[in-house]
C-alpha cells in the first residue's frame, strides 16, 4: 500500500483551536514543550496561535525561533483585515507578518448572514476584505491557507454566496481552502456533499477539513470529506476545543492509515500517538484520557478471564487493530500483564541483559503495578523509575543519602501580609548526619532549599542542577483535601532533562520523595559519566 | 413532521453494558434509581442486567418488581444455552425466566472462527443452539430479541454463515435481530451495507444496531446503520462502556430527531435528556461530563467578547441546536479572551441591573483582567466570582467572617514513619476572636479541618458542606518549586455545587483563600434562601 496511498496532511491546531476549550490552558512554555512534541510525532502544519490577540499567543510566537522544528511547518492564525482598515494598517495582519511562521491560516466568513448580522457589512465588501487579505500575505512572502469559517452552514442556506467566498481567496493566491463545521452540527452526508460541490467548483486547489464535534460527528465528519476529496485534516491532538472539542486526531489518523488506505504518518510515527496524546494532556496538567479511541488507557483493556484467555489466542478476535501500532498497550483488568514488553526495552536500554523468562523480571512488573495502583506514573517520570530498577536488579549506586525526616512551618499572621514557610531537614551520608534549615517562598520551596543545603556541602555537584518544573495533581478516587496527591517535579543541568515522581496523602512527603530522586538521578549520571 | 416521522426505538443498556466501562459501578439500589429515570427519560427498552452472572445484576432483577415502569419494557440479558447443555437444564436460562422482564435478550456468536476457535464447536451446533435458545424463551412466553454479536467482523469474513446465524433466530422466533459491532472498530459504511445486506435477506424483521466506539465512530455508525433500514437503537445514556465505551443515545437520540426527521422521544421527553445523563453519572459518583455532545456542561458555552455579544443576538449563528430542547443551558465563561457582554450576562444572572456604560464595569473588568493575570481562574469558580462582584457593587452580606492568620506544621520523623500535620487558625466572627487547632492527613486537610472547626461554633449550616475535589495547579512562567500555585477547590451541600478558587506562592495560603471563600458561599445562598 505505501507508495499508492494518497497522502492526508495533518494540520494540528491544539495550540489555538485546542485551548478554547473550558479549562485546557496551556503556558507559553507549555506550548513550546507541546510543538517539539507535535514535530517529533510527525504531523505536517503546527496553529501556533493568534499573535497578536493575546499575551500567551504573543509570547509564544516571541519565542518560536527557539523551536527548529524538523518535520511540521508553523502555522500563525489570524482574520482578514478590519472592514474600517485596509492590509497595510491592519494591526491584526501586521502581528502575522511579525511571527516567524511561513504559513498564515486566514480566517473568513463565509455564511452570508453571518457578513451582515455579524461584521454588518455588505455581501461585496467581505469578498473584498478576503482577496485583499490573502494577497497582502501573499505578496509578503507567506503560504496562505483561508479558513471559510461556517462554510457548511452557509453553503446549506447561500450556496452562491459560500462559493463566491471561496474563489475569491483562490483567485487571490490562497494554496488551500479549509471547509469548516464551525457550529459543528452538520452530519457526515452534509460534509460529503458540500466538499463534493466545491471539489466540483473550484478544481485543483488543495481543500482541507475543520470539523467540531458538537453532534460527536467530528471524526466521522472528517473522514466523510477525505472520501470526498480534501486533502488536509485539521483537529487537536486528543480532541480538545471550544464547547464539546475540535476533530480528533488521535481517532482520525489512525483510521485513516490503517483502514482506509490513506497515509499520514510513517508506522514508527504513528507508534507515538499515544505518548504524544498524554504528553499533551501532562502539560495541562490533566490526567490522560481514558475512554479516546486509539489512545486512551482503557481503549485496548480487557475484563473477564475466558475473554482474555481468549485475547491471548488470538487478539484480533477481540480487538480492532492491535495497540502496538497506536504505541498504545492492551490491559487486563483482572490480571495486569500490560507493560511487560515495555519493561524489557527499558531493561536493555538501561544496559541490564536479561532473558524474558528472568523471575525478577515478573517481580519487577509486580511492584511497578503495585506502585501504580497507589498513583505512581512512571510515563513522565522515568529518573524515578530508572532508580527503582537500578535499586532492585543490583545496578550501580543510586543511593547516596538517606533522608531521615523533615519539619516543615508555614505561618500567616494577618490578612495582609505574605506567610513565611521554613523548613528544617536531617539527611544521612556516608553516616554523616547533617540537620539544617532554610527558609523559602512557600513550604515546599522551603523543603527543596532546605535538602539541597544540606547535600551541597557532599555534592558540590548538585549547584549545576536546577528545577525546572514542579506540578501537583490530587489523585481521583479519593475526594477533597485528605485526597492523595502525586508529585512530579522535572529537573534539568544545562545538557539533560529528567523527571521523578512522588506519591503520599501528604503534599510535602510527596514533594521531598520527588525532589529526593531527582538529585540522586543527577548524582547517579554525573557518577557515570565520571 | 409529527405523525409522519418514522419511530425509532431505544434501548438503553446503561445497567449492562454501561457497567462494563472501567470505573463505572453501580449498586443495585442505584440501579433501580437510574431504571426510573431511565424510564422518565422515555426509552423504550431498559436492558436490567445479566441475571445469574454477578450478585448485583441478580439483586437488581429481585428488586426489579418495585419499579413499576410507565414507559419502558425491562429486558433481561443473558446467553444461548451452554453447548454442553440443553435449553430445560442450561442455568443461564433459568436465571433469565427467574427475572421479571418480559423481554430477554439472548446473544450468540455470528462470526464463524470465534464459533470454532472460541466455543471449540461445530459451526452447525452453534445454529441447533441458537435455535432451539430462541424457541426455549419463545415457548416460556418471553419476548427474544437476538443479540448478533460480532456480526459485523463475521459478516466481512463469512457472509453466508452470518446470515445463517441471524436466519436460525428469526425462523425460531426472534422478534428482533440485533446487529452488534462488538469490536467497535467498523466504517460507517461497512455498517451500512451490512445493515442493507439483513434487510434484503431476511425483510419484515426488526432489525436493530448496537455499536461500539472504538473508532470513535458509534454515534456515526448508528445514524447509518437507521438509514439502511435499522428501527431499535441500543446504547447508553452518556456512551459509557467497555474500551472506548458503547453509542451514546444522549448523541444520538436529538440528532435522529432535530436533525433526520425520526421519532424516538416526545419534545417533553427530550428535555430531560441532560439532567438524565446527569443523574446517572452522579449515581455512579461521577462529575457531569463536560465536553459530550448535547448534554454536557461545555456543550453550549461561549468564550470571546464579539462571540458573546453575537449570540446574544441571534443564538442560531453559534449554535448548531438550541440548548434548551435538550434540557441543557446557554453559558458564558469568563476567561482572559472574553471580555465585557460576559460579565455583564453575569451580572444580570445575579440579580444586578446595571447600564452597560456603567463605570463599575470597567472597573470590574480591570480588577478581573488583573487578577487573572495573577492567575486566578474563574471559569471553574463562579462562587469566587459572584463573591468577587458582590463585594465590589455592594449587594447583599458576603464575607462573614475574618481569616485572620494560620499556622501550619507538618512533621516527619524518619522515612518509614507517615508525616503528621497540624494546623492552627484565628478567625473573627461579628468581633469575636476563635483561636482552634486541628490535626490531619497532610497540611491542607489539617488546615481546612482547623477553618471548619473555628467556623462551625457560628455556622452549623456549614455541617451540611462537604468537599467533592481539590486540584493544585502549578503556574507556568515561575519555575521550580517556588512557583505559584492555584488551587480549585468544588463544594456541595447535597443539592448544588460550587467552585472557588485561590492563588499564591504558597499552596496553603491558597487553600486558605479557596477554602474561605467556598464557606462564605454556602453561608451568602442559605441567607438568601432564608
Amino acid at each position: 500500500m505505501p507508495g499508492n496511498a494518497p497522502v492526508i496532511e495533518l494540520y494540528d491546531t491544539t495550540l489555538r483551536d485546542g485551548t478554547q476549550a473550558e479549562g485546557f490552558v496551556l503556558t507559553p512554555e507549555d506550548k513550546l514543550k507541546v510543538a517539539r512534541q507535535l514535530d517529533r510525532l510527525g504531523v505536517d502544519y503546527i496553529e501556533g496561535g493568534w499573535p497578536g490577540s493575546n499575551p500567551r499567543d504573543q509570547e509564544f510566537f516571541e519565542r518560536a525561533g527557539e523551536l527548529q522544528l524538523e518535520n511540521a511547518v508553523l502555522v500563525a492564525f489570524g482574520s482578514t483585515h478590519h472592514a474600517k482598515r485596509t492590509p497595510d494598517n491592519d494591526p491584526n495582519l501586521a502581528a502575522l507578518l511579525a511571527a516567524p511562521a511561513p504559513v498564515c491560516a486566514l480566517v473568513g466568513k463565509s455564511w452570508s448572514k453571518h457578513v451582515t448580522a455579524q461584521l454588518g457589512i455588505e455581501l461585496e465588501r467581505n469578498l473584498e476584505i478576503i482577496a485583499a487579505s490573502v494577497a497582502y500575505m501573499k505578496e509578503a512572502g507567506r503560504r496562505v491557507f483561508f479558513d471559510a469559517e461556517h462554510f457548511f452552514d452557509g453553503l446549506a442556506r447561500d450556496e452562491d454566496y459560500a462559493l463566491a467566498v471561496l474563489k475569491a481567496a483562490a483567485e487571490a493566491g490562497a494554496e488551500a481552502l479549509v471547509l469548516c463545521d464551525t457550529n459543528g452540527g452538520s452530519l457526515p452526508s452534509w460534509i460529503s456533499q458540500g466538499v463534493g460541490k466545491v471539489a466540483a467548483a473550484l478544481p485543483g486547489i488543495t481543500l482541507g477539513i475543520h470539523c467540531h464535534n458538537d453532534g460527536d460527528l467530528a471524526t466521522a465528519n472528517t473522514l466523510a470529506a477525505v472520501e470526498a476529496g480534501a486533502r488536509q485534516v485539521q483537529g487537536t491532538t486528543g480532541g480538545m476545543g471550544e464547547r464539546c472539542g475540535n476533530a480528533d486526531l488521535c481517532a482520525i489518523a489512525p483510521t485513516l492509515q490503517l483502514k482506509m488506505g490513506y497515509t499520514c504518518l510513517s508506522e514508527d510515527q504513528l507508534r507515538r500517538l499515544t505518548d504524544t496524546a498524554r504528553f499533551i494532556r501532562e502539560q495541562a496538567n490533566q490526567p490522560p484520557t481514558s475512554f479516546s479511541p486509539y489512545v486512551g488507557t482503557s481503549a485496548f483493556s480487557h475484563k473477564g478471564g475466558l475473554h482474555i484467555s481468549a485475547v491471548e489466542k488470538d487478539p484480533a478476535l477481540y480487538e480492532h487493530v492491535s495497540p502496538e501500532l497506536v504505541g498504545n498497550n492492551r490491559r487486563y483488568l483482572l490480571s495486569d500483564l500490560a507493560g511487560r514488553a515495555a519493561l524489557l526495552k527499558k531493561l536493555a536500554d538501561w544496559g541490564f541483559d536479561m532473558a524474558p523468562d528472568d523471575h525478577r523480571i515478573k517481580q519487577m512488573l509486580d511492584e511497578l503495578k503495585e506502585r501504580e495502583n497507589e498513583g505512581y506514573a512512571y510515563e513522565a517520570a522515568e529518573a524515578s523509575l530508572e532508580l527503582l530498577v537500578n535499586r532492585r536488579l543490583g545496578g550501580r549506586p543510586s543511593h547516596f543519602f538517606d533522608l531521615m525526616g523533615f519539619r516543615v512551618a508555614d505561618y500567616k499572621e494577618s490578612e495582609a501580609k505574605p506567610p513565611s514557610s521554613e523548613a528544617t531537614v536531617r539527611v544521612k551520608v556516608e553516616g554523616v548526619e547533617e540537620h539544617t534549615a532554610a527558609m523559602g517562598d512557600g513550604p515546599v520551596n522551603a523543603l527543596d532549599r532546605a535538602i539541597r543545603k544540606a547535600l551541597s556541602r557532599f555534592y558540590p555537584a548538585l549547584s549545576a542542577m536546577t528545577l525546572v518544573d514542579y506540578k501537583v495533581r490530587v489523585l481521583a478516587g479519593s475526594a477533597g483535601t485528605e485526597a492523595r496527591v502525586r508529585v512530579l517535579v522535572e529537573s534539568s543541568d544545562g545538557e539533560s532533562r529528567w523527571g521523578t515522581v512522588g506519591v503520599s496523602f501528604d503534599v510535602l512527603e510527596a514533594s521531598w520523595q520527588a525532589l529526593g530522586d531527582s538529585i540522586r538521578y543527577k548524582l547517579f549520571k554525573t557518577l557515570q559519566g565520571g
